[in-house]
């Protein structure tokens, strides 16, 4: 599975700004768990950093990491949102993924992180 | 007529996080009470979750079951929330229906499921 | 001048629920009053209905009787507001007219209409 | 330099209603005071009408005046919007210059006209 | 570095009126510190000008001036909306920078600038 | 399954020139033979006529009878190319169908009917 | 019926060079004989002038005086095609008409004029 | 390595007929055989049929088979090209592969499949 | 008039290679000979230069020369199609120009130069 | 300036089949030699392979270093077609080099490359 201790951050240079970074991953790819078959996506990771902003090779290879996993929509969504509010303690963050369809349906799923908020209470 | 008892559901992953989950069908068809004639449209379903999820091949099978149904715009519309707010019990729901022309004329519907009210009152 | 008798209303499937319809027609032609040239544009009509809805097919007649005549952008966009205002008694409705341009000028005519308040008071 | 005079108006033909009127001119060219080369852009209007209405024909001639004209971006879209709030003394009033780039750089300015103020003050 | 003094002003010709400014830069290129690999994005400059606007020309020759700087997206993104808060005082003013992506990841990062209050507090 | 003899025709009004006719329909739908899913595409017929043209409403019957066959994508092009070679006896005649992806790939067949000449020879 | 004497010729001013000139109108309409409904097209005029070119207003008005004549996509492209043939007497000429769908099909119509050469032998 | 057995085949139903079928596969995805990082692409498979057609489903699993596989743009077109020549003995073959970029470059490889012509000749 | 002398030439720095030079403006204008509107279009130039190039700060100045010259497209084209002719002697030189449409019309006149063979003949 | 001997290639895997491949980079910049400002281009090299393929990372170097090299549109591209036809020997090869504009003027250059032809003959 993708491991969180993957990811790098570094020290944010405009910590008295609030300002917003968004990084997209075109080129997401994981498996259907219940088919086999590969699902092909688009991340937005879209936050206001706190003391640390999140490095851009590590996001790569974080995103790598799910390649051969078996993982749901509604599942990875969520486990990017927590794992990485956990490495960044943001101000804010929002995560969107956005799926090619199967059988002509296409998805969309928008998750927020929120300090002190398990998705799983 | 599309029977709501083909919805399957799964438990939401994330229960204590209210995200948002979209899903679109791009081949939707039904047939025209009037005249008889196809209809093809665009439907997009978007909720946040309560205790259930909608799974996604039974989605796909209810829509396909309005195929050769007789069923006017705004009334599949509604339809389909009704059924759709039955099953999941979600915390928000809308339903959009986005229609090819004929004579010229496109259409849009847009409907929001809120619980304990029903559409017919 | 188009009829606003020739609108044609069936009862609203689903009372109970605020929901909106939105018909776009893309083959609306008038005329200029002043040069008798033709304008071509859409109409766009979203409501949110009462007890009555706009039947589809004699919306796109009312629509055809305005070809041959002579009307302004402004006073088109909001006689169609009364008239369908008048028709249907809805609980919302905007009226949107987009027009292809004539010696570079394109314009956009949005008109709203409400219950008991007159365009021309 | 384009002459207010020039714009011609007609009552407004719903003047009890707050209806919105846009007209947009893709054509628009005036030349730069510094350089002398041309400027290209468009010009887009919106307005919501008090007692009268501009005519098309007489605002695409007011806007045609510019033509030989060496004047800035900022410049031309406040002395517009000063001369159309002038001579409708509408109720609401924004005046948009878009323009193509130059040097790799494109330009967008939005200007607000208000009743009893000057862009000078 | 890219310095702020390259950056010219000129007069507000319109302060009475809160207008908006707008300008991209789509040409803009500066170099990864950690790779050398040169990065390409977009810039855009939006404000409300206080007593002075900035110069275009000026404007492009300072954005010419990170061709070959080693700097990181956020910290160009800073570094641009404190630059120009300090040359021109704006009422407000924010700035875009949209990067081509690199490893299948596109950046947007987004800066407010507001008066008396630093980046790096 | 849908029959050929649906097809009407009128006399070519300018059977001196040849002259191309070519119809596309936007909304095709068969069923796949093996799954039983619904297959959405597009058709175009290409021709030159000889002496009769194909009437357009009876062209779009035609289609709409394939609405619940289970056929093959390169049956059902080689089968519409036989019936309107058939049906016209054409100068020339190419139809090709273009079809919505399934498990990502999307397919487009191409036929050419010739006098005299059969597709199963 | 749309007169060809309505249209307007000047000298070719280079007739010794074999150039092209394209005239489109996008804002055909004339009216299905069958049914009565308006259509709407788009009619393009390509042709190499021999001594005479259409003079571009009365081009206009010509297309305009189709406006409420019941006339099948074939025919008006053959009438178009023989009545520019006789006014130009041009080296080549191509008229290309395509129609916006009516239940679902578009149509594009494709004629050459040759000298000599009538349509109806 | 993609294995060419997975390939199935069903006899061509119109022999008699040189048609054109065309399949794209829309989530092509490799590895780089020297970095590791994934590569994605689309592949066009555009062949006139012989005795045999290839089936659909198998064509998916057989581009599947590549997700994991280390190999160049160059030689998986040929590979390709190799294989279905090979399964299908087909009268004509192209293959295109084209593919998103990666340092700003993007790539497309096209290769023709001859009867008795080896590609490494 | 737009006077040829404006334009500068350099060498062709690859005499021995045939390649093709092609420059398109996106901002011309000129004024119609008849009403004295403006008219608006894109010029492209695309030639195999013989032992000159055309140096692109002259040609845009050339072309700006046109902006208050009333002459219609198609003397336009021609004048342009000489003018380069005379200065490049090219091996081989097309002018192609496109007008945004007045009236519903938009048009596109193209014109091939040949050495010794004059426009007018 | 960019050296040649940046290129490095790898053998043809297929050198029995006559295959095409294409490359285009779409962040090339360079420097105008009189002004000194950047230009930002895209640059397609479709060659069909001899023994050798040029590598990409090699490539995508080759063409970093003509970041801050004054050079003009026209030499930039015969260099580059040089330069490849040198280090690849291929059996065909083309460069297109397309320039954003300046000025509102674009351009595109396209040379071929042969062998045993020099650019300068």
């Amino acid at each position: 599975m993708a491991d969180a201790s993957i990811l790098r951050t570094f020290p944010n240079p405009a910590p008295g700004r609030g300002y917003v970074i968004e990084h997209t991953h075109h080129e997401f790819t994981s498996v259907c768990p219940v088919t086999g078959h590969p699902d092909f996506g688009t991340i937005t990771v879209r936050y206001v950093a706190g003391a640390k902003c999140v490095e851009l090779k590590s996001l790569k290879l974080y995103f790598h990491a799910f390649r051969n996993e078996g993982i749901y929509f509604e599942a990875v969504t969520n486990k990017i949102c927590d794992d990485l509010g956990a490495a960044l303690r943001p101000r804010r963050l929002t995560v969107v993924s956005s799926w090619r369809g199967r059988g002509g349906i296409t998805s969309v799923v928008t998750a927020d992180w929120k300090p002190g908020r398990g998705a799983r209470a």
